[in-house]
């Protein structure tokens, strides 16, 4: 026997995400028509916009294919710098940008930089999948701060205060997410403000994960971090999957505006962690460049895919609400739907038995609230159209009701 | 002051062959034509192959921008799986293929998956120099075999097993790098069949390194680790990057062949991690596969290539041995040289100066030996025609003479 076995580490690395990707894929092999709302990925249903394919084309051609500034060719630092002034009034220059292979790098790099064994930081709950993962992969813990249920999703403020209060070893960071994946939360100005509060008051680093900051719905605002917390430690993430339609193209980027001491030597130490690894994508870097900087395209084209997802998300709630057996909070922007199960009156065990039997019965693949810390919800991704989304959430409904413990 | 200081780990975490990319772009800036000598990186000389950029481009106007399969994209898994048929007789299936972002997110995934706290591993001096990094990123520690510079840099097989004998505790794996970074050596069968021989005799996974293995010159044998290693635990590691030309793309992949009860672990984990980061670039993906799949299109552009590679190394040895200075083994693969430099004769007190200089003073860029591991050497990239490797390797002699102890 060969002594290589795992980690202890390695035990935590796990994605309900794609958990059941494997077994979606052998109904479509029986002939099964399954509709996939388990994967955030527009360009399934809003195809790349073409000037950002002819940007891309253009770079392959005129031989961009070799490696590249480590922490980003300066073409993609550039339209970083002007997107953030533009959109946000923010100041940065090219020290203060990381381009990463998706946003996944960007906190794996983090956490990797930041978190020494035993040491603490704070998510808050409902939390993306990859959150719990990269902390404890690099030996830390979380703190577990919530977003409230019962106030739209928004944060619990005193629950984050209680959590911190007294606390003798401080954590590490503070790591929001705005838009909110799974919940689909655009969180208030307010909250904004007193989490921003709290984290100088606490002398906390605060990471702010905005990849959906420009899908919200007609009615609800968007402020940045970075428009809160100028003069305060904190990193900005983002990157061309969402908002620029483009999640294979695999370039995500950390923003660290600050002059500080902290900031500084972040800054610094995560463009190592950038050079180790010698670039991202290069094509895609001046591809992404290229969608930034046209922004009377990019604006059609967001505003357009904008549109449909809030079309697809309202027809999604208005019929989850006729389901007497899910409560659902609508959402203010990205693409998530993430209803509570009334678990006691279905004859199911838990949220992982629930989208289990919904995928083998009706051929529907979402995924179990559980995966992201809270149980007895599912979430929901809206990006199908209408059509294709009333025909899913009619057999979720169908579903419910063969499964009522009232049900004959 | 905010708590966030960085991580005892992020310490480790830096790269000798970028070090020196900033003080290069101000010598460029102040008008310096700077020849750079210290990135192994083919398309700045090689332009990638017009059929996998058509192949990249038609991915890409097909729409082929969304998320694909955590591990990789059937297409290329099954390109994979046939190149490794052709070229090696070894049989694989899917499973056993593991896509990643460039061979540095390989080396990630299998120390985060191996590598406990104060666990060691065995790499040999020099080294390429992320490995280190990696294994030190996860709290382990490595044992140092070596490559012998008086046999041709073939590794010493008396020291690797001296090394092993009588460890209580067994290194969690042995990594080999063949072809090597930075040396350009290809080791010979006889060391081959001995490191699996010693893997296997202590129980340890052996993990080979064998990115430039279609970049071996006339005359020399390259032979896969999996040709010898069948049955026993091991993992391959290779990419798009350096025969198929294309660093760019950030395109690699681990195979791990094994079916005993280690490899089924380990390549399960690693596909874990996959699903966490969500994909690897997906057109570039497609644009591998096709690049393997033609391969009458690949084996003209490769033998083109290794044929002009060849030439220059020949042109640079050959200069390079009329250097009093400098001793210099041949390479026979890669394109990398890895002279030693007489420091005694020279008015230098290290290598890290030696290069420093000759890029202050001659605008010539290379790596120094010790960021290998191996003081008192430098690293030399011989990708650029005949006629710029002359003139650099004539600046480099010019500069030896300039500052030789004896003279005036």
């Amino acid at each position: 026997m060969v002594s290589s076995k795992l980690s202890a580490r390695s035990r935590y690395v796990y994605s309900a995400i794609r958990e059941d990707d494997d077994l979606a894929d052998e109904l479509r092999k029986a002939g099964k028509k399954v509709i996939k709302l388990s994967s955030g990925d527009p360009p399934v249903y809003f195809p790349t916009p073409k000037y950002v394919i002819d940007a891309y084309v253009e770079a392959l051609r005129s031989g961009k294919t070799s490696y590249s500034r480590s922490q980003g060719v300066s073409e993609l630092a550039n339209a970083i710098i002007n997107r953030y002034k533009v959109r946000y009034g923010i100041d940065l220059n090219d020290q203060d940008i990381l381009v990463t292979s998706g946003v996944a790098e960007a906190l794996t790099f983090l956490n990797s930089a930041l978190v020494d064994y035993d040491d603490t930081a704070v998510i808050l709950r409902p939390y993306y999948t990859q959150y719990p993962v990269a902390i404890r992969m690099f030996g830390g813990k979380f703190l577990l701060g919530s977003y409230d249920e019962a106030n739209e999703w928004d944060i619990d403020l005193d629950g984050l205060a209680r959590i911190l209060r007294g606390r003798r070893r401080k954590p590490k960071y503070m790591l929001i997410t705005n838009p909110n994946n799974p919940t689909g939360t655009v969180l208030s100005r307010r909250a904004l403000e007193e989490v921003v509060e709290i984290a100088n008051e606490h002398h906390i680093l605060l990471i702010s994960d905005e990849i959906y900051d420009e899908i919200v719905f007609e009615g609800s605002t968007f402020v940045s971090v970075g428009e809160l917390a100028r003069g305060l430690p904190h990193v900005i993430l983002n990157g061309a999957s969402k908002a620029f339609d483009a999640t294979g193209f695999r370039i995500g980027y950390a923003v660290v505006p600050g002059v500080d001491a902290v900031s500084e030597e972040l800054k610094h130490k995560i463009a190592d962690y950038c050079r180790v690894r010698l670039c991202a994508s290069t094509p895609a870097q001046y591809a992404l460049a290229a969608a930034m900087n046209n922004r009377t395209a990019h604006e059609k084209a967001v505003g357009e895919m904008v549109g449909a997802i809030q079309r697809s998300v309202a027809s999604a709630v208005k019929l989850l609400d006729e389901n007497p057996h899910l409560t659902t909070v609508r959402p203010r922007g990205a693409f998530y739907i993430f209803p509570r199960i009334d678990m006691r009156s279905l004859k199911f065990k838990n949220d992982k038995e629930f989208v289990g039997s919904l995928l083998r019965e009706k051929f529907v693949q979402t995924t179990r609230g559980s995966g992201f810390g809270a149980p007895n919800h599912f979430r929901i991704v809206s990006l199908a159209p209408v059509s294709i989304i009333e025909e899913a959430i009619g057999q979720v409904n169908d579903f419910c009701k063969e499964h009522s413990k009232s049900h004959h």
